[in-house]
């Protein structure tokens, strides 16, 4: 297929769906990519652009010609370029917003003025607005006689002279009434407004909330400046569980088209916390060291306190960061869902030291062990449940992503905890 | 508030949307939520049901009397009551369905007949569908005539006489045009219809890949027979990137509502497979006790190559079991990846040995440690890279989903290595 075949190659990514070209440039390998763009650059279309991973959408669209660059963009609407911009670079985004006809460039510039993560930056300029007084008639005749409309849209938007909305009407029950109904008569009791500041994250919290399929967004005078529609709620709410279950586990924001040296020193970042978390607990042990000289069944225990420590940790913080993230945990019932997480701790490290209580004095023999071994467990699976509650809810409460830091913080606990408490009680009972 | 002031409770409760009245009622401690029902259940509207956790609906239904439960039930869409009714017991489910309207009943009668988990569950029944030679004024007076329509609905379906779908136009279309425009030409290139047979994962992630708002549901002779709107299809979405969050930390479907001791209960299962593990691991370090007691530095360092084994493969499993959730990652790549994991791998592996073997070195000054430390750090972190891409492939290969069984593979490995080449190292080198 790549043997140079141009015309067949273009035959065959003419039926293809955008993002479908997209997911192909990504899969394949870097030299490929360059030689497909270099045969078939000219014919890309903006939708492909959009579709892109982050991390490639650079390389292509330095490997596009200026011309094709252009008039890959002007197809997109004003939403999905602020979205391909926002992130290149000075000199690219330069280009990109060249290209644009004078009022879309203007629209573009405008959003990129709003702070990133916010709700100016998601929205589109693109909507439909009638005056509140009209009715199903007005709106239709306006709509039959209008230029350009959005490409996809599901409401009317009723807004008063000052351009303030004030409703809104699904399409669906303009087209099921006469002519003469008042647009007012058929509001959607669903409407609710944005302002332009808003995080995106709370948009996408509130579209999937009240169930939302547009929304429209206004400024600090209250005026219509755009509209959120429910793909793009989606994608954030998509992307934010991903950067969720990668940060937890102490990946960043890669992708597999990431170059490997990127990769590797983000991840290390990670690893290098972890590693002096591991010294902090390794500085415990060193300390119980004559403990250990004396009974070297404790060296081969203690990993299986600490493994189950971590364990314990992370089930109890997952389920707090998620909550946090989905606002099912709330400073209301914070202490009803600590309470809990010890009860779950105290069962399961009950359950847990009796096992490893019989397979310790089956294993060494040793008459105290057990106990030792016992006490040690219950200690370890409460603190760690303590910790995978508290953490994250101190940190949410310090507006630190839960996500991104309790990790560390949790092992620690943990970490700490079984090597201490297990060396500690065997010096303590055994020597 | 819940001092019985029962008027004041219905008027605050009145005003509230069904999804926040839910949400009260998950946070409420289980008494005040009896007390809330018993006080004002009967005027609970059916959607409030519908957004409930699944963990508390059989609570509510059951504290409802049977006249509120029905009067509640009969607003709601098919798809609603099908979701509603899925997971319920049998006695509370057929309760439910007496209290439908037969037309109604049938409809979601014959969801459940589909298995769980396919589009024919998620589907509503409630659609318009057009023959496809009508025009846009056909379609309107249609609309205007119609009795029920669907609540949301955002396409006009067009059907051949059998009733296939043969394409669909969006309602800003129809609006836009004049009366006598032939529905035919406002077809929509988005189209795609979904298989009733066809897995609710995959029509999420078909939504999510096309940016679908709604698609038409075939039978096996192509014949209409539902839709589903992007409300839903986020929804499963949501819950699948919810789902691999909550069971790569070993935690099953479980909820803020949930009982403690099924929590502990469910949580056990996982700590139990991890303790195996531990042991495996431990009985490893047994093997190399002669070592430990030669030089306790041993013992001290060991849980550090342990746990930068764990984490660096937690990093490349969690990479890999989303790659592959989102199909990123596919059998066309897996090679590409496989080397850049390794090489990742080997990357950080070589810094950290230099750390480690520099802290090692200064910490316990034994001659030939350091050494060991470095060469056990490179080859621990080389094959958690390997483990954590291989096994989730593998996994997924075998049917089984990655993101429920990743973890305790991974860990066994990145143990059995790094306690196995760290203390094998020192027995040979060091002894």
């Amino acid at each position: 297929l790549e043997a140079g075949d141009a015309p067949a190659l273009a035959q065959l990514l003419e039926g293809m769906h955008p993002a479908d070209i997209a997911d192909l440039l990504e899969q394949l390998d870097p030299e490929d990519r360059r030689e497909l763009l270099r045969m078939w650059g000219s014919e890309l279309e903006g939708e492909v652009l959009s579709e892109l991973d982050e991390g490639l959408r650079e390389e292509v669209i330095a490997a596009l010609s200026p011309e094709a660059l252009g008039e890959a963009v002007r197809e997109l609407e004003t939403d999905d370029v602020v979205d391909l911009v926002e992130d290149l670079e000075e000199e690219q985004r330069e280009e990109i917003l060249a290209a644009l006809p004078a009022d879309d460039r203007a629209a573009v510039e405008q959003s990129l003025a709003y702070p990133e993560g916010t709700a100016g930056r998601l929205m589109q300029r693109e909507f439909v607005s009638v005056p509140e007084h009209w009715t199903v008639g007005d709106a239709i005749d306006y709509l039959r006689a209008a230029e350009e409309l959005p490409e996809d849209f599901y409401h009317v938007i009723l807004v008063d002279p000052r351009m303030r909305p004030t409703g809104y009407v699904p399409l669906g029950r303009i087209l099921a009434n006469r002519r003469d109904v008042p647009l007012k008569d058929l509001r959607d009791e669903s409407f609710r407004t944005i302002h332009v500041l808003q995080d995106v994250e709370d948009v996408a919290y509130v579209f999937n909330h009240y169930h939302l399929i547009s929304a429209p967004v206004v400024d600090d005078d209250g005026r219509l400046t755009g509209v959120v529609t429910i793909d793009d709620a989606m994608a954030v709410l998509d992307e934010e569980a991903e950067e969720d279950i990668l940060r937890l586990a102490g990946v960043g924001d890669e992708s597999l088209s990431d170059r490997i040296s990127e990769i590797a020193k983000a991840r290390f970042v990670w690893l290098f916390v972890n590693l002096l978390t591991a010294i902090l607990a390794s500085l415990v042990i060193d300390y119980f060291s004559e403990a250990i000289e004396a009974a070297v069944a404790l060296a081969v225990l203690m990993p299986i306190m600490a493994s189950m420590g971590g364990n314990a940790g992370t089930q109890s913080m997952t389920v707090a960061v998620r909550a946090l993230a989905t606002r099912d945990l709330t400073m209301s019932n914070a202490w009803r869902v600590i309470q809990r997480e010890v009860a779950v701790g105290a069962l399961n490290g009950a359950a847990f030291g009796l096992i490893m209580a019989v397979v310790a004095g089956v294993w060494f023999g040793m008459p105290m062990l057990p106990v030792v071994v016992a006490s040690a467990m219950v200690l370890t699976l409460v603190s760690a449940a303590l910790g995978g509650i508290l953490i994250p809810l101190a940190l949410d409460r310090l507006g630190v992503d839960p996500a991104l830091a309790s990790g560390p913080f949790v092992t620690t606990v943990t970490d700490l905890v079984s090597f201490g408490a297990f060396l500690g009680l065997a010096s303590w009972i055994l020597l």
